[in-house]
């Protein structure tokens, strides 16, 4: 995965990540991009419900929403996906942190034609609620036309993971009787709160029931 | 709260929210920000931990780091926290949703002054892992050096709110049959894992043992 002058990690590089597979497996573990474009020279970031299709990511959004009408006329934008995977303890506060693991994607985004937006928004149903495709009616052509669907290349990539434990300064007065170490966090799902227009006797799905354990099957190992 | 031409949502604008403690309320129970900021006239957008400080977000990070470097400089910056509450299973893929929180800050950012740092920096450690400040050393002069504080004002903000249930198209083919409703989402702790070189016997300090009841008390109502 090549790294350019955009994407090198300056700070902490030992975090830069180059294993397209690591790229690939944070985008498909996470649910909304953070997606920035510049608007009369000030950066605009909002939160997009997206998925990864083989080397691009999709975005989707109404028609109505000004971000997406931006990035869709060929500026530039950032796509950034963060997973938020622990809280790290460390025995002093400047060696405290975060484990997570983040992807920016740099580049431009094109419309997805009308004839494969279906298609793309397919990809987008199974990745966001996988199994429910199949278990609704499809869109109807006003709703394809509402919706748009922008696909962003992954070319130009940056991927940052901290996924170990609390470090220690051995000689920077530390107090060794502290407890150091990690607590993990997890996106979790609760149970299900069923529409009140729900007819009695309806059981959940098998997309919902699925739901949860998706989210422990994501759960990233701790590294020594 | 003044909603400018910039933070005005134009899409979906029952979700615009103009209630302060709103903001506050979003603001203080997220951990990482998106912050964006235009460099070579290219958005690029990273995950930043953060706190509320009254009427500002406290950024900070190393020195070292490009992006706060770049919003240390007095670009505009735009500062984004999501807050993923939900999946919505609609009976069409079209009305399927997510619940989120999310605020958007526009601005500028200034560096908070040595004289000021360390007390913006416990307001952080404070926010990130409360109760931690207390159970560990202070910072030493090299730490505070090492670090940089940045503030933005929360002066032009957007925010916008979904905290429903799954919306239902009368006249648009749904079945009824299918079962419709939301699957909340919440930020979850796992079992702290200690540091290999943590002594026997010292046990789980107040603040990870807090942090787990944190995140329980975050959840928001989910609202007919």
């Amino acid at each position: 995965m090549p790294v350019t002058d955009r994407t090198r990690v300056t700070r902490l590089a030992d975090r830069q990540v180059v294993d397209r597979q690591v790229l690939h497996d944070v985008l498909d573990a996470g649910l909304v991009a953070h997606v920035a474009v510049v608007r009369d020279g000030v950066p605009i970031v909002l939160p997009v419900g997206y998925a990864r299709d083989g080397e691009s990511v999709l975005l989707h959004g109404s028609t109505g929403g000004g971000l997406l009408r931006a990035a869709a006329s060929g500026v530039p934008v950032a796509v950034t996906v963060t997973l938020l995977d622990g809280l790290v303890y460390a025995r002093s506060l400047f060696d405290s942190s975060m484990n997570y693991r983040s992807v920016m994607v740099l580049g431009t985004a094109v419309a997805v034609p009308d004839a494969l937006k279906e298609e793309a928004l397919r990809r987008l149903s199974e990745h966001l609620m996988p199994g429910r495709w199949d278990e609704v009616r499809p869109p109807t052509r006003r709703e394809l036309a509402a919706t748009v669907v922008l696909r962003v290349p992954l070319d130009e990539v940056s991927v940052k993971v901290r996924a170990t434990g609390a470090s220690t300064e051995p000689d920077d007065g530390e107090d060794r009787a502290v407890w150091a170490g990690v607590v993990p966090l997890t996106l979790a799902t609760l149970e299900p709160v069923a529409s009140a227009d729900a007819p009695r006797g309806v059981p959940v799905p098998a997309s919902v029931a699925a739901a949860a354990s998706r989210f422990e099957a994501l759960r990233p190992e701790l590294h020594a």
